[in-house]
């Protein structure tokens, strides 16, 4: 219920949550004499319409998965320190929990240093997932049966960074200083308990570039994210969110992610024509239809054949090599560039953080990554260096944690 | 002339821009089958305000430095290979230009692998410096005397990279895909003539999320970039360009550039109370407002003491210490927040990429960083760990090149 409204509003308009946004900003001002903060956050509201938009925190799923992606994301895995237990991690979560709900508000968290960075919150969403190590040492046996390392892949060439962790947090906003300043303050309320193993940062067209909703294009230049499911129906709900049925109870509500670093290369990527490129994933570069259609939306035919006999999407092309008549096998995925300062003799250090949410790893997203694997004729062009699943529990109600029930 | 029409739409509305960029797009579609890509372009146009802005290329002066400051920036430092000669640098500047005449209007580089990615100029700049290095080459004996490393401060931590090169590119817009694919179409046609020595990328808040001409924050929490000029002014022009009748002739029009990149250490600054915060710059956290005073933009009073006699804005504030009474020590300060992967064991791997425009870096930068080096409250919680001078050379008109003065 509390959470249909949210899906309302996270996907429709945003007038009203930047009005509640400077409501909270009204109601919370952090002394007396941040009043004026409190009128700037108004004035700036009435003027632009990206700082003040607000995604509400509590419901029954966590925010930051069924939602329009942040132009921003930063990924934060943590490891545990060797003497965390399990009081300790209850206590992190609640703390960390607080200074979600306030900083996705638009408020400074409770030891909040910068608090005037708070004041822009730009759809800001923190999302919490636990590693294996997390669930083992809190409730032994209770972790889903997918939750650990991915088996290796012959692609695979994982660094010895982007790999695994305890907790991660997805910190996603359409400003960058937004999520800058959430990440810090997060990872000081973490520092007792947890040492930072990677951060992985990523960035998508920015908030006003495009039309919101039309799908946006890689760094190798594919409109990528056509073929997904969509935020709001209840073919989502059932690609993504666990079901009250489904083991363990604890995860009801929550969802798989699994987070896949892939680096792109563009040099050797720059060398392949136009129509290799087609080829490779079936679609066309300029309007991302499949390459037997029109329109990006139009149904890719799989048994279309050239004059000469050939099938028109090749046999190994990514799309049809991810596609599978079963209706169990998929997920929702969500892509963010990485660019990062090329390495000596290089141009370019780039790639992609791939994300995906399903309610079952094993099920859902390991035979398409199987398949991928094995043939698939991207993968001259790409290659997994960071590999990590997570258990994202469900969302908590005001006054609640997330993660309690794994507690209980 | 066109100078002055090029500020009036930069600093004035976008709309004008925005129509622009459509027609340009429309009139360049790069091949027959992207007509439907000029389509998405004005339909994009007209949906947002971001994507199609433009900012004119060519002009007196280069575009990207008297203007309102994009969003994202990366700044791509190359080293000349040791044979690279006069004629290939002046080849490659030519290229360079034409890429970013026309990366800038949001049509694709002449080489462009992925030219849909350059439909979204969102106020592209790319602007080009040169370092003592690049012009000893041209043409010995043509540099001013200023082009060359700082001296040492004692304040220095210069790590191996970060520092000098022979050419700089300052790639800004509001996207930061626009940015990365701007970099990348940059790179590629640099590789023969020259490598890489370092890359800065850095951000501020993002296009929508403040009014645009609202000083934005620091990783530090502070409200940074109060006192400065104004780009349109005429005081801008005397701080900034280089007039007619200064030495060399070739650099008139043009402007000198301080790359500093500056680590803040915020763990140490998380120690620092608020009044201690307050006094190692002399203003207020909240506001921004002197110490002395109630609103930002009220005139510091250094003259004020407490009632136990003490100056209000303390000797060693950063503000008394970087200003002066001599009207000749002015610089243009332009700013931008960089926030990496903390190392193990940290909880911040941030600070500022400082970047400082004035005719002349001896007579106005250099007097300025020397007080500031030798004390300054806030040196406790900064360190610079990077340093570079470079000499921006005029703008050009349409069928000239960067850098053309230079050559004849
Ligand atoms: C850098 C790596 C990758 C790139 C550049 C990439 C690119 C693309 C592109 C351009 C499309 C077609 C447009 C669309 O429907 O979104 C696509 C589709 C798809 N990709 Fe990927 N992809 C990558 C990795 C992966 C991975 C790791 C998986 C899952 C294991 C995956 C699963 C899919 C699926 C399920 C589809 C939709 C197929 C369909 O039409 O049913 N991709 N990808
Ligand atoms: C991380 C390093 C730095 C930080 C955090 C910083 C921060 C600030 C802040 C908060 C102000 C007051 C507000 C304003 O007028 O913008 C300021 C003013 C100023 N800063 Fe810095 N600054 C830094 C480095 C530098 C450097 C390297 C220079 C030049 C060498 C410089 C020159 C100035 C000047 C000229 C002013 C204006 C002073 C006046 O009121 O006349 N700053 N800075």
């Amino acid at each position: 219920m509390a959470d249909r409204s949210r899906r309302a509003v996270l996907l429709g308009g945003a007038a009203a949550a930047g009005v509640g946004a400077v409501a909270a900003v009204g109601m919370d001002a952090f002394a007396a004499g941040r009043a004026s903060d409190a009128r700037a956050a108004a004035e700036a509201a009435a003027v632009s319409g990206n700082g003040p938009r607000t995604i509400p925190f509590h419901g029954e799923h966590q925010a930051g998965i069924e939602m329009v992606p942040q132009a921003h994301q930063s990924l934060v895995s943590l490891s545990l320190k060797p003497d965390t237990d399990r009081d300790t991690i209850r206590r992190l979560l609640i703390t960390l929990t607080d200074d979600a709900a306030r900083l996705t508000r638009g408020t400074y968290a409770l030891a909040d240093s910068e608090p005037e960075l708070a004041l822009v919150p730009a759809r800001l969403t923190v999302t919490f997932g636990f590693g294996r190590g997390l669930v083992d040492r809190v409730a032994p046996g209770a972790a889903p049966a997918w939750l650990s390392d991915l088996p290796a892949f012959p692609i695979d060439r994982l660094h010895q960074w982007w790999n695994g962790g305890d907790l991660v947090l997805q910190i996603a906003a359409d400003d960058p200083l937004t999520v800058a300043h959430a990440q810090r303050m997060l990872l000081k309320d973490s520092r007792t308990a947890t040492t930072v193993k990677w951060v992985q940062t990523g960035f998508r067209r920015a908030y006003g570039s495009e039309r919101p909703t039309r799908t946006t294009r890689n760094l190798l230049g594919q409109v990528d994210g056509t073929v997904n499911t969509i935020p709001g129906t209840d073919d989502f709900a059932g690609v993504v969110w666990r079901g009250a049925t489904e083991n363990p109870a604890w995860l009801a509500g929550g969802t798989g992610f699994v987070v896949r670093r892939i680096e792109m290369l563009l040099d050797k990527w720059d060398r392949l024509d136009r129509t290799g490129r087609e080829q490779s994933v079936g679609r066309r570069m300029d309007s991302g239809a499949p390459l037997t259609g029109r329109r990006e939306t139009d149904e890719p035919d799989f048994a279309a054949t050239s004059p000469s006999g050939f099938p028109v999407i090749a046999e190994f092309a990514h799309i049809r090599r991810a596609r599978t008549d079963d209706p169990r096998q998929r997920v929702f995925r969500r892509a963010y560039n990485y660019d990062l300062a090329p390495e000596v003799g290089q141009t370019s250090n780039s790639g992609m953080v791939f994300t995906s949410y399903q309610h079952d790893v094993t099920a859902q997203f390991l035979p398409i990554q199987r398949r991928l694997a094995e043939v698939d004729l991207l993968n001259e062009w790409t290659v997994p260096i960071g590999s990590a699943v997570f258990a994202i529990p469900p969302g908590c109600a005001e006054g609640g944690h997330i993660g309690e029930t794994l507690f209980t």
